[in-house]
């Protein structure tokens, strides 16, 4: 008794710890300006003078070895199958490998444990293990290089800050769904002469066991809302990392599991599921019969059969054709020079990233006159090339490509019927002299090719698409994201009432429209406690980040009676 | 332009006449303690001396006539197959029949119309309609009990205030939900030497095409929430009514198009697409691809099917089992006086009346000493009887049996293989001698006989299940609700331990307890802003009356952004 008061205690007071931070995160949920926890900037000064440093040498220790950080046991065996795409080379860190009976039936156990840890516990827990996290930002930095990739600087903001705010984000939408509605309350109703008086309670009762899936290109953005959101509601988690990028989320787990064990709780709450290419346990861990919540991003056939197992309440990011319509601007090269780096940007990987450019005809209307279809294309692509040949800028902004098949993807890309704008090429990291890297492929298509550029090509490949006129490209962005799906949009113009057109219609395929961006901000980009990722309304995904549902659905109400004794 | 600031400032002024009721609806959703817009007494002092015999008469009035309060048009038939569970006899009246594709066609359009509609205007104009349907609450009794058989005292609450409560509880949430996040704000980042500023606005877009699929049971209160939910957050509603009850929810659909044609409005917001029992058009309206919202009570059987259309977001109320489990008490004829009038009420033709009720073999602790299993099961069947025999109480507690399916299934119940504890059989109603009656049948069933109580048996029939012991009667329960969805629950036990037991256990069935109830307070009532009826948490339904994902779920966020100019 004494124990369990003083283990109360110490997580009460891990609760007011972060409570200050809590409360600020919920208030910018509402307010939606500009809110960060973490700073995005991989300075120093903020994050200590030896932090890049110890980063990389602790990820450089790391290869070749198990990872032993999880507390995990009775593991089945050890595996990792990780290849970097700067080396091109195996990184030899292997996992515990688990059945995915195993691991489900660990969870179920620590889901009654969890599930009985007050909400303000939970949250307490939660935002310390970001906070041990955020120590260890530049290792997950390098992990996530060298799993997906990505230039420094992506890794540093995409895995380390800005995912630690989204997962932020996560807490503090699921604390304030679950403080909604009272826990308990006295129904008093007037009966004429004598009041009915009934007291109430409600518990919010999570779902069960939770699994997430990871992708290979964003291992923890994409996956610590899934984790933190189901956790915060009462969940216990599965974490299925894919078997290409594991180590970075990984980290994030691991640092769960030691806040679970300070606080005497059981660290099967949140269990790392890493599996290997050729023994792959997705499929079996999404139909077993007690994981109730499943998370995940990848590609939409896989994301349609998840959503379709029948019992399971389903979150996923699928794939998506994004539109970038060109009406009319002011400066046409500032425009050239920002969709250039949109699109030259981590090459193309970014499910953000626009693919289809739609251009009248006629040309694009500008402040010093029409500027053509050709002149267009000719201006992105000297942009791109000028990106892509700037020695400091080019190979930190491209990075890596993460896979094989992305690779092969860009090349035969050339084989799309249609003008070759540019073709993809090889250029040299200065860091990484066996990088598998491409620069874009930028292809002119007739819009009455419809059935070319109606799919994602995932990768640096941009369709350059001549239309009759605006209206028309309106119509096929719409229709692209109604029916392909779509995360992003661009657009280019400076009429009021087109402007209002593309944002109704794009509204209603459920896009959100970055308008007229120039300078140092891209449609790729995405800021949490403000931009919604991904708004659920059409096929590129049935959740977002993080609106009311993203938590909502990963609890239930359930209320409770009894008259008061007379 | 003047005509459209007319109507504006008309719709305006609604909103201001509602907003105080508006806000106070906001707060008791929170609160949840008792709140009621609309007085549940028919009390002349409140609806007026003569609104009973208005009602009436104005209901016998539409005997026999075709219903010609629709504003809709080009019907391509008239047609209408109600009766009377009281006279088994036919209504005769007639409603306007349009095919699926006319009704989806003309919903489509009217869509563009009421999602550019402020949702100020939209709650002004739904609030509105309510306060024009109170003035029809006498009628709408009728037409109730002329549907459904319901006694006249519940068609009048529950097709009335009751539903006008739950209609503006679904305005409330809704409401709430669109004013969540901000229609625009400034997004100001800082860089360190200068901000970066993005303008953001937010958009509550409507999925689309809403249609509403009614039960032959409860017309207008299961029917209303959907209608209402969806229209306040943009969607125009197809109100399908069950083929057996139509013009209970025909009166509410109709007053909705005289305040959309009052505020200058497409009357086709919100349609009646009536259809008969041999041309129903169900299947073909939930399948239509421009329908994107569908809201359905009914069978589980029909509502499976519905939720596994793709592309569609469905909510549901199916089937349950719903049990009460006997534990320990204090007085056992209060106790068996509420179960008994639970069991009778409506004839168990109610989604939340007991079916199961688990007596441990050992009997029923109370406080003047155990009760055996057999002195509880002929304590039931007395209360039972005193109940229907009771010429003022009985026929009008009972009501009349809405279907021949529901009158059958009573009568094989008497040989389901377990002791005959009470036959169904007839009696008087001294208003209708022609009414179709049935009193409970009660049967005992072992334990051990799980294929007999794991289905709903809809209607007056209760099974005695006789457990080993209070544990067993709580897993079966449990079980009952975990896979054959559960709407209620009820539990008698005066021991804190076990009470804790059946609150835990049955929340993790998403299945809400009502703990000892004795005088006038029912397992099957549900009150609005206060109880959430049916959780969405086990296969009794997907949906919950009314919890933030019920609206949330009817319209998409989306955002846009444009840089603020330098």
């Amino acid at each position: 008794m004494e124990q369990n008061n003083k283990i109360n205690d110490q997580r009460m007071s891990l609760f007011e710890k972060h409570q200050p931070l809590l409360n600020k995160a919920i208030e910018a949920l509402h307010r939606r300006t500009f809110f960060a926890a973490f700073a995005e900037n991989p300075n120093p000064a903020i994050y200590g003078e030896t932090a890049d440093a110890d980063g990389q040498a602790k990820f450089k220790g790391s290869l070749g070895k198990k990872f032993v950080e999880l507390k995990q046991t009775d593991e089945a065996d050890w595996a990792g199958q990780e290849e970097s795409p700067y080396l091109q080379d195996a990184l030899k860190i292997s996992y515990p490998i688990f059945s995915a009976g195993d691991l489900v039936g660990k969870s179920k156990k620590a889901f009654h444990v969890w599930r009985k840890v007050t909400k303000e516990q939970r949250a307490g827990i939660l935002v310390e293990s970001l906070d041990r996290v955020k120590a260890r930002f530049f290792e997950i930095a390098y992990a996530t290089m060298h799993t997906t990739g990505q230039g420094f600087m992506m890794a540093f903001q995409a895995s380390g800050p800005h995912a630690a705010d989204r997962a932020l984000e996560a807490i503090a939408a699921g604390y304030e769904e679950l403080n909604r509605f009272p826990n308990a309350v006295l129904w008093d109703k007037p009966m004429g002469k004598f009041n009915l008086q009934i007291n109430k309670e409600w518990r919010a009762v999570p779902k069960g066991v939770s699994v997430v899936i990871g992708c290979s290109t964003f291992p923890t953005w994409n996956s610590v809302t899934g984790i933190y959101g189901s956790l915060i509601t009462g969940n216990p988690v599965i974490v299925k990392p894919h078997p290409g990028a594991i180590l970075p989320i990984a980290i994030f787990v691991s640092e769960i599991q030691n806040v679970l064990a300070e606080n005497n709780l059981d660290i099967n709450i949140c269990q790392l599921g890493a599996d290997t290419f050729n023994k792959m346990i997705t499929k079996e861990l999404a139909e077993h019969e007690d994981v109730k919540l499943i998370d995940f991003t990848g590609n939409s056939q896989f994301g349609n059969y998840l959503e379709a197992i029948p019992g399971k309440t389903v979150f996923t990011e699928k794939t998506g054709v994004n539109s970038v319509i060109l009406d009319s601007l002011e400066d046409v090269d500032k425009v050239a020079a920002n969709l250039a780096f949109s699109i030259n940007l981590y090459s193309g990987q970014m499910c953000t990233a626009p693919q289809n450019f739609y251009i009248p005809e006629g040309g694009i209307k500008t402040s010093s006159g029409v500027v053509t279809f050709d002149q267009f294309a000719e201006k992105l692509v000297a942009n791109i090339n000028s990106l892509v040949d700037n020695p400091k800028a080019g190979p930190f902004v491209l990075g890596a490509v993460q896979s094989d098949r992305t690779a092969t993807r860009v090349k035969d890309a050339e084989n799309i019927p249609g003008k070759v704008w540019l073709k993809s090429r090889s250029f040299v990291n200065p860091m990484f002299e066996n990088a598998r890297v491409a620069t874009p492929v930028v292809i002119e298509v007739s819009a009455d090719k419809k059935e070319i550029f109606s799919k994602e090509l995932f990768g640096p490949i941009a369709l350059l698409i001549k239309t009759k006129n605006t209206d028309q490209s309106i119509a096929l962005a719409q229709d692209m994201a109604l029916h392909q799906g779509a995360i992003s949009c661009g657009a280019y113009t400076t009429d009021a009432t087109v402007r209002e057109k593309i944002a109704d219609e794009m509204a209603l395929a459920a896009t959100p429209v970055s308008f007229n961006l120039i300078s140092g901000i891209y449609m790729n980009q995405n800021a949490a406690f403000s931009d919604f990722h991904v708004t659920g309304g059409n096929p590129s995904g049935n959740a977002s980040f993080t609106n009311p549902e993203y938590v909502n659905k990963r609890f239930t109400w359930v209320g409770h009676r009894e008259p008061v004794k007379a």
